[in-house]
Formats: structure tokens, C-alpha cells, sequence
């Protein structure tokens, strides 16, 4: 079907390996051209850039609705991976802020798969078990920092989360206003949970209010389009 | 054209003054019925509400839009005005942390005339004038608060708005998880920036994870509506 020598190589192992890898390919093609293009990419493109044929695309992803909610569990997964191996870190404290982190980063990249998917797919039973997964793994990271001091004692895991939902959403709206404003945002997500042996400084550079001005909807009557 | 004995004893003033009776009559009449009843509303009820005629009302607002930007401008105002009394106080810190909550109540309730103006409405000269004056007025209050040593001296006032945006939003998603929620992301707010003397203990109670689980867009299960 296609003379790339990797998947030459994969044929004469047992098929569910090279089943697999197929997969493994289709999936990070998948998000190579989504990241690159946007999702309003063909299915064909994505087969093509993975080197596997269109009926092995559609044998493992029946629409590119499934292909991105494939992406979306595999991320919140590896999320939850994290989360795991933070919990066995001997400074539980740092390996929360670090969490909470990776969480923006992956948000700011994924947000766009999220937003794809419609109610349905959301409540897909994979999507819901790999999201509960996250937030108890968040909320275990939350009490090991409290339990050593790190993370002051009067906050959940669900304030820590709703400051992470606004430190992604500010993210989104201001992020072009200066690229350190998401590290200041996190800085402050710290300063905000920390007892004061975790305090640090913010990174960066502040923004002036001209540049948020600028980026608010609000905007300069300079940029009327009327 | 009506018998209200308020609007009979205005009649014997000079028109100047019966006129800005009439047109402060139709915003809070509108205000009043946009907070009861969404935007949706007719003007014509709006009218009737002020206890005015349609005449008038046109005669002050010749669209709703113009009527939504009135309302919009006006509690702008107020904000600017309320910052610029709090740029006297004698607790600067106290003084901020006041502001910054009275911004995100006012945005909470105030979102939806936003939401309601499109973009043109938005870069008005007087909206726009009104949202400069409010954040040069921020930024003043943020200085101040650091002069005292009441908030710590690496952030600026775009690090504060993008908090405050943060919390508005998030808010918006999760307030109804647990009404104290908004408080405590203030409190949180509060932690985030200010120097140890003014830390002070989170208000309300923790929501639990299961409230936020299902609170999310990715939602449980259960509530599949397919």
C-alpha cells in the first residue's frame, strides 16, 4: 500500500503490533496536520501524511470526530500519567505547581480538539473516565502539597482548578499581549496556594496597560472597521 | 400621557431637567427589565415601565442598542468613579482589593449588555473613553497599593485585570458549583498579590471534586442527552 520502509519492516511482525502502529501513526499524523492547518484538514491528507491507506484510516477512526476524541483521551491520559508520576515526587509541593503547569500547556494546545467536539462526544464514556481520572489525581497532588506545607490548608482541589480554568481562559484572550503573561498568570496561580517558603518571584515582564488595552474587546476606535 | 404625580410635579420644571428625568427614567426602567427578563424584551415596555411615552424614548435611545450602550457607559462610569474614591482612601491595599471585587460583581451581572453590543458598538467613542479611564484608574490603584507595601512590587496592573478576567470567566462556568465560589477565587486573588500583612484566611466552604465533575463541559454520562 505504501513503500515507506518502517511499515515494510512492521509487516512481518504479528499483525496486532503492526495494527498498532498504524494507529500509533494515523494519531500523531493526525496531530502533526491539525497543529499545523487547523482541524478543517481532509481525512485523506492525514492518511496520506501517516503512510497507511484510506480504508485502514477508516477501519480504525470511522469519522475525524472519532480521530479527535482518540487525540483528546491520549492527552488527558498523559496528563493523568503525570499526575501519577508527580505524586511520587519528594517534593510533592513543586511537583503540584509543575502539574498545574503542564495542565495550561496541554489546554493551550488542545483547547481547539476540545472545542470540536460537540455535547455528545464530550460525555463519551472514555473522554468522562480519562477527565474523573485527572481530577482525582489533581486533587491527591493538592493534599500530598498540603500535607508537607507546601499548599496553604483552606484550599480544595476544586479552587485550584477553577484558577487554572481562568488562568487558560485569560490565557486565550491575552496571551498575544506579551508571551510571558501565561508564566506571570501560573507565577500568581503560585503565589496565590503557596505557603511562604514556596513564594518566588514572577517571571518576566510586565505589560503595560497600553498593550491590554489594545487586546481587549474594548478596543481603540482606531480599529473600527466601520 | 401618564398620571404618574412623580412625573406631574416634574412638568413645572424647566425642560432641561424633565428631560434628564426622563431619559435616567428609561434606564433604569430598561436596566430593571433586561435584569428581569433577559434583552429579548421590547422597548416598548421599556417605555411603558419609565412611564413615558414611545416618542421620548425614541427621541433618547433611537435604537436598543443605543439604550444597552447607555447602560453599559453608565456603570463603566461608576466603576471609574468608585476607583477614583478608593485612589483617596487611606488603605490603598484594602482600597484595591475592594475595587477588584466590586469589578468582578459588576461584571457578573453587566456581561450580558456586553455580550449584546457587537464590535462596532464596542470601539463607541465614549465606551471605549469610559474603559481607558477605568484602566488607567486600575493602575493607579495597583501603584498606590505598592507604595504602602500592600501588594508585592513585580506585578502590574495587566497582571491584576488578566487575574480579574480569569476570575470572571471562571466564574461565570462554575459560580453555580457553590455559590461562595467567586468569593474565594477573590480571596485567591487577594493571596496572589498581596505582601503577608494583608494575606487573610479564604471565606465560604471547598466545593467538592464531584461538583466541579459535573459542572464540566465534559460532563457525566448520565446527562447524555442523546
Amino acid at each position: 500500500m505504501n513503500d515507506n520502509p518502517d511499515i515494510m519492516e512492521e509487516e512481518r511482525r504479528p499483525l496486532r503490533a503492526d495494527a498498532e502502529r498504524n494507529r500509533r501513526r494515523l494519531l500523531d499524523a493526525a496531530t502533526e496536520v491539525f497543529c499545523e492547518r487547523g482541524l478543517d484538514v481532509g481525512v485523506g491528507e492525514i492518511a496520506e501524511r501517516a503512510g497507511v491507506g484510506r480504508a485502514t484510516l477508516f477501519r480504525n477512526f470511522p469519522s475525524k470526530e472519532h480521530l479527535i476524541a482518540a487525540i483528546v483521551v491520549e492527552r488527558m491520559r498523559e496528563s493523568v500519567n503525570r499526575g501519577r508520576a508527580a505524586l511520587a515526587s519528594d517534593d510533592p509541593g513543586e511537583a503540584l505547581f509543575d502539574a498545574i503547569e503542564q495542565v495550561v500547556g496541554t489546554k493551550q494546545t488542545d483547547l481547539a480538539l476540545f472545542d470540536a467536539l460537540d455535547e455528545e462526544w464530550l460525555t463519551n464514556d472514555e473522554i468522562h473516565a480519562a477527565h474523573a481520572e485527572l481530577l482525582s489525581t489533581m486533587d491527591e497532588l493538592v493534599r500530598r502539597a498540603q500535607e508537607v506545607g507546601a499548599v496553604r490548608t483552606d484550599v480544595g482541589a476544586v479552587d485550584v482548578l477553577v484558577m487554572v480554568k481562568g488562568v487558560c481562559e485569560a490565557a486565550r484572550s491575552f496571551q498575544h499581549v506579551e508571551p510571558e503573561l501565561t508564566a506571570r498568570q501560573l507565577d500568581l496561580v503560585r503565589a496565590a496556594l503557596s505557603t511562604p517558603s514556596y513564594q518566588r518571584p514572577l517571571r518576566g515582564k510586565r505589560a503595560t496597560i497600553e498593550q491590554f488595552e489594545r487586546a481587549s474587546p474594548v478596543a481603540e476606535p482606531a480599529s473600527k472597521t466601520a
